[in-house]
């Protein structure tokens, strides 16, 4: 099975690790074994001016990842919506209404609807391929939120290279390594079998140092700055 | 302390990681530490006629726990069930309505109970031996849940011989290893202090491959197949 | 940032694994990288005769807290609690009132506060140092933790050469190891980030045993006895 996942992680956190917004929408490309991705692409946000009601993110990531999947065509593509493995396409609103979510996820998902549902509509009629908005229980959706966390500390190895330094959060129990050339991420959970992941990225001249966030247990907290 | 438990688990997949059935009932017997089985029973379903209601389950696990607990003489026999300790002899119509569970529940247990209870009572007066609905909270339970695991990747070694190849997902959050003669199994999840159990397998001439489900993030797909 | 944090942890265990009280009130000062504690101090309850309620537990950790507070000046002091994130010294009856908590939850809080809000209200004043209620959430209250079962191991050894052996339960998924002249322990949950602790102890002539609780998952048992 071939699956095309998308999700947004990673926040710029000010000295006192509040978060100041989202830095990174990854989509991924995950085949047998379904350990890492074979092919990513990212967005990146502006964490300084950053929609934290979650409807930003969800839009970009079906956007990012119906374009990915034009390019790669796979079987399925994950979203990670807590709507429980529905087609998107088929979210008009009376399907909405049945949905056994909050009011307020009703609401946020008409609205979102209002783009996604055709998008799906015209990607599935075109490839006869499905946008499913699955959520956590993907394991494609986990490794693109793994590279959003690797996408992450490369923004912040540049953002130090132009301001000094850098602090970001990364997604849930993740760690990340910075090695010549490349960023290296894995899943901190060994129940999820061993998810890992890799991007290039000039690492030359900049120190870096992960530590638990102390205000958040589970998350880990990567600094960067230029030597 | 000795405690025999029993659990169900690990299911037959089409190759599109859907479940058709579940395959392994396990019974064990743990003992001090507690980090494995000193010995384990079981009884294998037919996963194309499976009722996925989880009555045919809990009603096996019973008896199979109570078949081994006959043998090897426990202080306390463990099934899996989310009704909070209560022991199993003691299930009238009236202790059922009053436990915190959902209606449904209420239900199947009353179902349940028809056959259970007057085997607890029976056994009970027998022995001295109780039968606890302890559930997750119990070790011996996982450890059970271990053993189905192991015993499904001997049923699909032996299914794979007959049929090419089989595919069968692992209960949760566990790995298993085929070795010469025998099958290896243990717990991914490090908080449970180390939980691992062995069985003996005619291995040879058996490839396998062991992956994350990409549909069910935490557990793992075993494929097997005839070399 | 440094941080203040107390938790209270290890209960003294029956033959039959049954809780008897709880053992020790650890407070710490946790400085980055956030890993472990720089200082520790102690209180030890009387498992034989322990209020189980939880209210004795929380003004225990808030008291020590303080104390250990007065000689460090951390920029904050963090307790277990699960009312998210509040200023202790705000706690009046109409903000109790309007916490989403159970209405059980809110009578121990006003119970509480009636000690707790005044011990907050002057020690900000005299520090301009916050107590925050922050629960699980917080980092240095799960280092917290896991001191309070290194010290729990202590009270064994202790227990021990008295009277020939101690039984005693750990905090949730941590693990001990007494080592000669010091206790070691660390987090079992890799996705806490490596989390760990140390403490001096008199260990000559002591044998151990530690293996995971059979009735309670994910927590293990720490047997100690006189050689």
């Amino acid at each position: 099975m071939r699956i095309v996942a998308a999700d947004t992680g990673g926040a710029l956190l000010d000295e006192e690790y509040n978060p100041i917004g989202l830095i990174a929408t990854a989509a991924v490309l995950v085949e047998r074994p379904y350990r890492t991705a074979t092919m990513s692409v990212v967005r990146y946000g502006n964490p300084f001016d950053y929609d934290m009601s979650g409807r930003q993110a969800v839009r970009e990531e079906a956007f990012l990842a119906v374009e990915l999947a034009r390019e790669v065509k796979p079987d399925v593509i994950h979203l990670d919506s807590t709507i429980g493995g529905i087609e998107v396409r088929k979210l008009d609103e009376p399907t909405i209404d049945a949905l056994t979510i909050t009011d307020r996820g009703k609401e946020v998902w008409k609205d979102l609807a209002k783009d996604l549902q055709p998008l799906a509509k015209k990607f599935w009629e075109e490839t006869g391929i499905e946008i499913v908005a699955i959520g956590k229980s993907s394991v494609p959706v986990r490794i693109a939120e793994i590279y959003s966390g690797l996408y992450t500390a490369k923004w912040a190895i540049d953002y130090a290279r132009d301001h000094g330094k850098a602090i970001v959060g990364l997604p849930r129990y993740m760690k990340v390594e910075i090695r010549p050339g490349k960023i290296y991420g894995e899943s901190l959970d060994p129940r999820e079998g061993g998810l890992f992941g890799e991007i290039g990225a000039e690492t030359e001249g900049i120190g870096w140092e992960l530590y638990p966030n102390p205000l958040v247990r589970r998350f880990m907290v990567l600094e960067v700055w230029r030597e």
